[in-house]
């Protein structure tokens, strides 16, 4: 798990020069189909990657965008009329036999499919029209993290490509990832503080909404301690209620509107007593409690390097804790659900 | 809240005869307008009713379906185009800011937009196009239950309207409702186990993920227990990892396909020594620890009655941890986030 999380400034320089070119081919053959809606069919840690390129394709591509239920088709048997939808599959595997039957079906139903995925020759590449390798190199840790970035830079380079935005193509990304992997003694000092902890509360909104899920699962997965991804908006629309005076919280906020949406929670947090540890920047909300600082970036990008020192907490905890990183109890690389 | 749960039977029986008509007619003017695509907009207890009708949307109507995510909007100014989406706002208050913010950006942006709203005068009802009533009365717990319900029967009949179906109307689910009541001696006695517990997770698929979710949230404020919801399907893609022996677990299982497909979850719970209540039947699954039986009823409609000895599993919690379960901590009736 630590060699891979250390791969991935070295991963986004190779996306970024090899793979780019890939992206724009698939993109330019979807786009002539001109879709209307974008569906994302994903489960575990591609599901958080697919709740980042969702806002990005709302936001940046200006396309109304759902996360499919593969329940609806595989428990249910579905049959949703697909036309005019795009529908992107992620996994890291691509052996899951939910997601690739619903891809499956939706592209029977209409839809235009692209399959995103480690394994070119995996049942969900096969099943999609279109298919884009991740690139990430062979993943052995259980706990995904390069397959997970891989998977956020490549939706990031794609919804670029279909805006038929030109943008630099991130040059300083490899770089400000390198930076975010030196907060590790930072990091190391403050997974010490959750050795005992009973659950974490880890809050975020927008773009990294899927920071905060993807940091509560690497929790639960290799740190085995309970953790629960709320944004900062339904944290008040109840949850809240349970957080009373040094209850653990991890707040992610970026400088940026998504950041300074943040500000009420933060305050409400401060105010109930939380335990609060900031990752990112207080976007001028009073709060105490540590604060591990982000590269800069823009507030689009910075989902690719805020979840690089959550990973190295989350790997860190677990050998404070004493459990093997790399041997989740329970769980094995290829998850198969039906 | 003890007694507008116990309000829910008469409610049921109120919106069936009485709504009705009304949920037909405005069913009648969306379907001239062929919608394509279904989004819906909501936070907290009534993004749980419609995670439940978009697998409605999904698997009786046969549209795809997604969750619309306020921040798009709110926090980045987003304005996808909207030409063929039904998108369909739920809220108790009708007055959360980014829930208003963003049916009426959807309606600019040419949706056909309904708001399902407890308050016919609230903002969310005036900024959208269609508008139907929950009927629920006045609700003054914090805790939502019976508009819970409402939105649920609702969404229901309006699915079925949109699908040109013509059920018998449901004429046996205020007696269900009445018989799921008076589970309440089981549920005050299961709720003593959980008196000193830590944490709970809460499990199920399909249509009763939904009542997973809502239940972790009546039991997050009410009970001011941390409570976690998880797909059967997602838990088996790592959260798995963090249940050890005794692991506090409550799985929500009907019969029918839904609880068919918990078995993999189930047996793999009891293997890794989870403590666990079932609420439902077990569908053949090997298990141990207790039962809460459901009254029988189509799987589609078990949402509406697995949701009520739950939300009385929360209120005797409360009571019995000493929290008084209408004055939840730090939570105001209405929840206004932007």
């Amino acid at each position: 798990m630590e060699s891979e999380i250390r791969q991935q400034p070295e991963l986004y320089d190779h996306i970024l020069t090899t793979g780019k070119p890939e992206i724009e081919r698939v993109a330019a053959a979807i786009a002539e189909t001109n879709p209307r809606f974008v569906l994302f069919i994903a489960r575990g840690t591609s599901d958080h990657a697919a709740l980042y390129a969702k806002y990005l394709v709302e936001t940046r591509l200006g396309l109304p965008a759902g996360l499919a239920s593969p329940s609806a088709t595989t428990v249910y048997d579905a049959h949703p009329r697909m036309e005019g939808v795009l529908c992107i599959a992620i996994s890291q595997s691509g052996e899951s036999p939910d997601v690739v039957m619903s891809t499956t079906r939706a592209g029977e139903q209409g839809a235009v499919t692209l399959a995103i995925t480690n394994d070119p020759e995996s049942d969900l590449a096969r099943a999609a029209a279109h298919r884009l390798p991740l690139m990430a190199g062979h993943e052995t840790a259980v706990a995904a993290t390069k397959t997970y970035t891989a998977e956020l830079l490549t939706s990031l380079l794609l919804v670029d490509a279909l805006a038929g935005r030109q943008p630099a193509g991130y040059p300083e990304l490899p770089g400000q990832a390198r930076a975010a992997l030196m907060l590790d003694q930072e990091v190391a000092d403050i997974a010490a503080r959750y050795r005992f902890v009973h659950h974490l509360l880890v809050t975020s909104r927008g773009y990294n909404s899927a920071t905060a899920s993807e940091t509560a699962l690497k929790l639960m997965e290799a740190a085995r301690v309970p953790a629960h991804a709320f944004s900062g908006a339904d944290l008040m629309h109840g949850p809240m209620a349970m957080v009373d005076r040094g209850f653990p919280v991890i707040a992610i906020s970026p400088k940026g509107p998504g950041g300074e949406a943040m500000k009420p929670a933060l305050e409400r947090l401060t105010d109930q007593g939380a335990d609060l540890l900031l990752v990112g920047d207080a976007n001028g909300a009073i709060i105490t409690g540590p604060v591990i600082p982000l590269p800069p970036s823009a507030e689009y990008v910075s989902p690719l390097l805020a979840i690089i020192p959550l990973q190295l907490l989350a790997l860190e905890l677990a050998r404070q804790r004493g459990f093997d990183p790399d041997q989740p109890v329970g769980l094995t690389k290829v998850t198969k659900t039906v």
